[in-house]
C-alpha cells in the first residue's frame, strides 16, 4: 500500500523565493499545492504563474482573483475607520494578508492539507500577520516558512533553485523589495535605508513626481451611501473598480508619496516608502464628508477607535475578538455618511471644495432657524458659567489656600 | 468726597466693536483701561491704536508685544503636543486667548479694576475662552461682554458709534470675520457659508494659489532641542522670528490651506477656513523628527495624549489641572527629540525628504549589528507564538464548542 | 368657537413638587396630562398616585409599569458595559431618565401635546438628562420646568399648594432627597453635606449595616447567557424579577452601599449616598464571568469604551449617535459571555468563588495541551527578545550618545 | 597564567531553585555573586540566606535590603496611579522585578559581571520582566535563566541538587507557589488550577478568613500629603512601616483578598489568588481624597493614565520612555493631594467615611456661596440648551430627512 504525501498549501507569487519553496517543500516530503492572489497588484500574467507552479513541481496550481473581496470586505473597513497606522501609512500590505490567510485555510481543508507554506522573512510584519491569522483560523495548522527556516543566502537560493531545476531570472535584481495590491504599493530595504537620504524617483512607479504632474487640476466628485464610496462623478461604480480608476488620476496628479520612519511590530524602526493615490483621496473625502454628518461626540470619539483599529489591523489581529467589536463601532457609525464630496487633485494636494449630503448637520437654514432660538446670550452666558465652574471654583479654594499660608 | 469709577480692562483690537465697547462701559459707569495686543498679527499699527484708544474714551492705553512670549509659552507646548483640533485645526485663535486673559488679569490686579471686558459674540468659541481663562486665574473677576450682551446690529452700532464720537471706518465691510496671530489665520463668515461652495481666492492673505506658486520647491532644514525647533538652515533664530520667516517661505509655495466643517465647543457647526503655513510645515517636521527618536511605545501613546490637548485647548481649559498634567507628560516626552529635518516645500506640499539625530533608534549600524543577535528565526517564531497564543487558543476553544453542538 | 388649551404631559410622581406643578401648568393655560412611572421603586400605590393626579386637577393621570422595559432596555446594556460612573456609582437614576423621556414624547404625541414638564431643580443632573433626552427624540418639543422656574421656598410653595387645593403631607419633611427603582437608591443632601461626616444609618434603606447582616453567608449562582442574566441558582427568571430577588438578598447581607464625592455635569462636587446591591453583585460576577470567555485584547480594551460609555450614561447622551455606537460594541462584544458563576454574599463582600462556561479560555485540558506546544523555553526566549527591543536599541543608543559627549 | 573566570549576578532566594542555580551557573564555568532581596517578605533569615549561598558555591552572597526603596521609588508611584492590573491587582510582583533589576544590574557593574542569571520558568511574566528591564538597563548584558534553559524534572533537579552537595529540604513541598512583598503576596498552581473550585484557606496567610475577623471595626486615619500616606492615626512614618502597620491591622479585618483569572503577558489565562490588605486601604483612600481634590477634568481623565501605567508595569515596561513619560502626568496629578481619609476596617470592607483637605473642592460655604452666583436657572437653562444642541440638531435634520422620504 502506497502512502499519500501530506499535503501543503502554498502562497505563491510566481517569484524565485517561492518557486524554490516548492522544492524545498516537495524536497521535505509534501505534495504542493500552489496558490497565487490578484489583489489588485498592476500587472500580473495570472495563467503563465499557474503554470509556472505546475512547472516548478506543485501538483496543484490554483489562481484566486480576490479583487472584489479584497476590495469591499478587507479596505473598506479599513476605508470606513480611516485607518492609518502611525497617522500616515494606510496599511496596504496588512490588509490583504488575512485575506489570503483566510483562503490558504479554505483550500487547505478542502483538499485535506495539514500544513500552509509562505515566504516572508524573519524580520517583518508579514510573517506575524499570516501566522496569527491562520492560527486564528485554525488553529492545529502547521505553518511552514523555508525562508525564514533555512536562511539561504542570495547564491545559496541560486543554486538550490538551479539543483532543482528552477528557471533564474537573468535580469539583475531590483534593490527594492515591492508588496502591491489595490490599495498602494510599499517599498524598502537598500537605497532608502539611509533616512536622511531622500526617496530616489525609481522608488516610485504608481505616481508622478510633481515636476511631472499636468498643470491642470482634475476636480472629481466622490459619493458614498453609508460610508460606502459607491460613484466617482456621478458614474455608480463596483468598488474595486473606483479605486482603481481613481488611484490612476491621483497617481498622475502626485498624489499619495509617503516616506515614514515606522515602528514595526518585531520591535524595529524601517524606513518605508509607499505610494497609495487612491486611499489618500479617498480616507480624506470620507473623512470629510464625516465632518459634515457625524454628530460632534461621535466625530471626537472615533479617532479614538480609529487608532485602535489601525493598531490591530498593523499588529496581525484582523481575525481577533477586539476587531469584531471594533468593527461593529464602525459599521455604526455610518449610517449617516451619505452624501458627496468634491475633490480638487492637483499637484500632489488633495483639496477637498465642497461636501454636501441629505444628512448635513450643517444647514444654513436650520442654523438660521435655530440660531434665534438657541444662541440668544442667555444660553451661552449660562452655558459658560457651568462650564468653566470647576475651574473657577478649583481658583477660589487655591486663592483662599495661600491667602492662609 | 467724589468717589472714583470702578475701573474696566478691555481687550482693545482698535476695531469699532472695541471702539464702541469703550463707549459703553464708559456710559455704564466705569474707567475702561484699553489694552492691545501685539500676538504676531501681520500689520498692525500699535501706536495709532494706542492713541485711538484714548481719543475714543480710555482713561489708559496700553500695548503690550507679546510675540516672544506667544511663541515660547502657547505655541511651542502645541507645537510639542501636535496639537490639531480634529486632526486638521492648529488652534491658531484659541492658543491666543490665554495669553490674552493672563495679561488682562494682571492688569486689572495692577490697576485695581474689577472688571474685564472683551468684545466676543454669543456664537463662538472666543467668549468661552475668555471668560473660563478669567475666571480661572481670578475667579471672582466682573466680566462683562457689551457685544453679547447688547445685541446691536450693524446699523445700531453705527448710530451709537456717532452719538458718542466714535470715528466709523468709511471703506465697505470685509465679508470676512478675521482673527491673525503668528501661528496662523482664521476666517469665518460671509460666502463661506455654504460648504458646497469652494472658498474663493480673496478669502486668503498668507498663502499663495497653488497656480501661483513658484516652479523651484525651496528647501530648508529645521533643526530641533529637545523638540524645541531651534535654528532654519542652520541659523539659530528665535522662535517667533523663526516661525515668521518660515511662514512667510511656506506660505509663499501654498501651504498651509486648511477647509473645515468644525464643531464649535457651543454645539454648533461652522465653516472655517484657515491659513498655517508655518504651523503645517512645524508639526509635520516634529513628527518625523519624533518618528526617529521615539521609542515604540511613547510613540504610540503620544497621540492619545495630543487628541486630549487639542480638545483642551480649543475648548478653553489651557489653565486647567488637567491640561497641566498633560503638558508634564508632553515635556518629558520631547528629551529626546533632537536633531534635524530636511522639508522640501513645493506647491503646496511639505515632503520630509530626509531626517537625522543624534539619538536616532533607527540606526544603520546598530540594525545590522543587533540582527544577528535579535533576528535569527527563533526569536520571530517564538514572538509570533506567544503573540498569537490568545486569539489560537480562542479558535481551539470555539471550534471544540461548536463540534460539541 | 371655543379654542382648545394646548396640552402639557408631566412626569408626575405624587409628591408635592409635581402636585404642585400641575397647579402651576393649569394656572398658566395648559391641560395637563400627568403620567405616573413604575420602574421598580420598592413602595409604590400606583392607582392612589394616578387618582392624586386627577384630584389635583390632571385632566389625564397615567400609569406605565415599566419594570420589564427598563431591566432589559436601560439595566441591561448598563450592566453588560459593567457601567459606573467614576468607577463606582452604577448610575441608578441617570438610567431611569432617558426610558421616562421616551414615554414621555410618545404619550406627548400620541395626545398631541406641545409641551412636557418635570420637577427636576436647576443644580442637579437630571433637568439634564429630560430635557437632552427629549429634545433628542423631539427637538422641538417645549420643555417646562416650574420648580427650576419658579424658585419657590418651601413656605411659598406650601402656600401655593394650598391656594390651589392641593393636600400638603402633615409629616416632618425627610431630610433627605431620595431617587429609587429597581437599579438601585439614591440619596443626597441634608447631613450627608459634610463629607467628613460618615452617613447616619437612617440614610439607608434597602441594605442593612454590616452589624445586622446575619452569619450565616448567602452562595448564589448565577447564569449568564450572551451577557444576560438568566437564572438565579438555577431557576429562570424574568431580568427585572432576577434584579430584585438578588437585590433583596444582597441588601440583607449589607452589600451595595456606596458613599461617594461625585462631580456633577453641572460643575460642583455634590456628596451622594447610594445602595444598589443587585447592581453590585451582577456587575462583579459579570465581570468574572467575562474575564473567563473573553479573548485579552477585548478584555483589555473593553473598560476604555465601559469608561466612555458611564461618562455618556451619566452626561444625559443615551439618546445620540455615539452612544448607539459604543453599544454596538458592547453588543459584539458579549457573544461568548455564557457560563455561571458561583458568589458568595457575606458581610458586606460580594465574593466570585468560582466560575465555569462551555467557552472558558481557561482551559485545564487545553492548558496542558498547549503548553508542550507554545511553552517551550525557545518561545518564551524569542517573545522576550522581540518585546524588550525597542527599549534596548533605546538603551544602547543613550549609552552610546552618553558615552560620546 | 590562569584567567579568572567570568562573573554572573544571580538573583537568589535561598530556596532549592536558586540553590542549585549556582551549581549550575559554577558548572558552566561562572563565577556565581548571589544576591539576596528583602522587600518586604514577611519573614526571611536574611544571614542564613546570605551564608547559605556562600555554603552552595558563591564566590560573593550579598544581601539588600530595599524595603524603602521599594516602596518610596516602586510602590509609591504604583499607589498614585491606583495602579491595578485588569482593575484589580495592584501589582505585586510586577513592582519588585524592575527593583531587583536595577540592583542586578548595579551589582553586576560594580563586581565586572558580564551576565545576570534569575530562576523564572518560561511560562510567566517574571521572566519578562527581568529581562526587559535588564536589557533596558544594561543592553549588552547576557541574560541566564537556567530554569527556562534545563527544564529539569523535579526529580532531575533533586539529583542534581544531590550530585552538587546542595542540601534538599526534607519537608514535603507546598503546593503553592508564593511571592512575596510588602505590598502582598501572590499565590498560584495546584488545587487553584480549577476555577469552578473556591480557593482554599490554606492559600492565605496575610489575611483572616471573614469569619475569623474580630467583631469591632478599626478606624484609621491616613493623612497624604501631595499624595503620599505620611501619617497612620495622626502619627508620622516612613511609607514602608505605614505599609507594614496597615496590612497587618487590614488583613486582621480580612481585607485584600482577590481571586482572579489573568491575562498573562505571554499569551494564556491563568488563575491567581492574591491577597494585598494595605493595598486595598491605600489606594482606596487615595481615590477618596482624589475625588475632593482633584477638579474635574482631571479627575475624568486620570483612570485612563491609571489603565496605561497599570498595562505598563504588568507588561515590563517600568524602564521605559513612556513610563517616564505617564509618570510625570501622575506626578503633576498629585500636588493637591492633600488631606485625611478616615477608613473603617471591618468584615473585609474597606469603608471610607469621612474625608477632609485644606483643598477640598467640596467646601459648603463656598458651595452655598458660588450657588446663588452659578445656579440661578438660567445658567442651567443655557448649559443645557448648548450641552443638547448636537444631539437637537441631529434630531431636527433626521426628521426632516424622514419626512421627505
Amino acid at each position: 500500500m502506497i502512502m499519500a504525501n501530506p499535503k501543503v498549501v502554498l502562497a505563491y507569487s510566481g517569484g524565485l523565493d517561492t518557486s524554490v519553496e516548492i522544492a524545498w517543500l516537495k524536497n521535505a516530503g509534501y505534495d504542493v499545492i500552489a496558490v497565487c492572489f490578484n489583489v489588485g497588484e498592476e500587472e500580473m500574467d495570472l495563467s503563465a504563474i499557474k503554470q509556472k507552479g505546475l512547472d516548478v513541481g506543485a501538483i496543484e496550481s490554483i489562481v484566486v482573483d480576490a479583487r472584489h473581496e479584497f476590495a469591499t470586505e478587507y479596505v473598506l473597513p479599513a476605508l470606513q475607520a480611516n485607518a492609518l497606522y502611525e497617522g500616515v501609512y494606510p496599511l496596504v500590505s496588512a490588509l490583504s494578508r488575512p485575506l489570503i490567510s483566510k483562503h490558504l485555510v479554505e483550500i487547505a481543508k478542502e483538499y485535506g492539507a495539514v500544513a500552509i507554506a509562505h515566504g516572508c522573512t524573519g524580520k517583518g510584519n508579514d510573517q506575524v500577520r499570516f501566522e496569527v491569522s491562520i492560527h486564528a483560523l485554525a488553529p492545529d495548522m502547521i505553518i511552514e516558512d523555508p525562508i525564514r527556516e533555512v536562511h539561504w543566502s542570495r547564491e545559496e537560493e541560486i543554486a538550490y533553485a538551479k539543483d532543482n531545476n528552477i528557471p533564474v531570472p537573468i535580469t539583475k535584481e531590483s534593490p527594492y523589495s515591492i508588496d502591491e495590491n489595490l490599495w498602494g504599493r510599499a517599498n524598502e530595504a537598500g537605497v532608502l535605508e539611509d533616512p536622511w537620504v531622500g526617496a530616489p524617483e525609481d522608488a516610485f512607479a504608481r505616481t508622478n513626481s510633481l515636476e511631472n504632474t499636468p498643470d491642470t487640476p482634475a476636480v472629481v466628485e466622490l459619493s458614498f451611501v453609508q460610508g460606502i464610496p459607491t460613484a466617482l462623478n456621478g458614474k455608480e461604480l463596483p468598488l474595486e473598480e473606483l479605486i482603481a480608476q481613481l488611484d490612476h488620476l491621483a497617481g498622475q496628479h502626485g498624489i499619495g508619496r509617503i516616506d515614514h520612519i515606522e515602528n514595526r511590530l518585531v520591535g524595529i524602526k524601517s524606513r518605508e516608502v509607499y505610494e497609495a493615490p487612491a486611499a489618500e483621496v479617498l480616507i480624506k473625502a470620507h473623512q470629510d464628508l464625516e465632518n459634515l454628518t457625524m454628530e460632534r461626540g461621535l466625530g471626537h470619539y472615533k479617532p479614538v477607535i480609529e487608532h485602535e483599529i489601525s493598531n490591530l489591523i498593523y499588529n496581525a489581529q484582523w481575525f481577533s475578538p477586539l476587531f469584531n467589536s471594533l468593527m461593529a463601532f464602525i459599521k455604526a457609525s455610518q449610517t449617516d455618511v451619505t452624501g458627496t464630496v468634491r475633490v480638487k487633485l492637483f499637484k500632489g494636494n488633495v483639496i477637498c471644495e465642497g461636501r454636501k449630503s441629505p444628512l448635513s448637520l450643517y444647514n444654513e437654514d436650520l442654523a438660521t432657524y435655530t440660531s434665534s432660538d438657541s444662541f440668544d446670550h442667555e444660553s451661552a452666558n449660562g452655558f459658560i458659567k457651568l462650564w468653566g465652574l470647576p475651574t473657577q471654583v478649583y481658583a477660589q479654594v487655591h486663592q483662599h489656600a495661600e491667602q492662609k499660608d
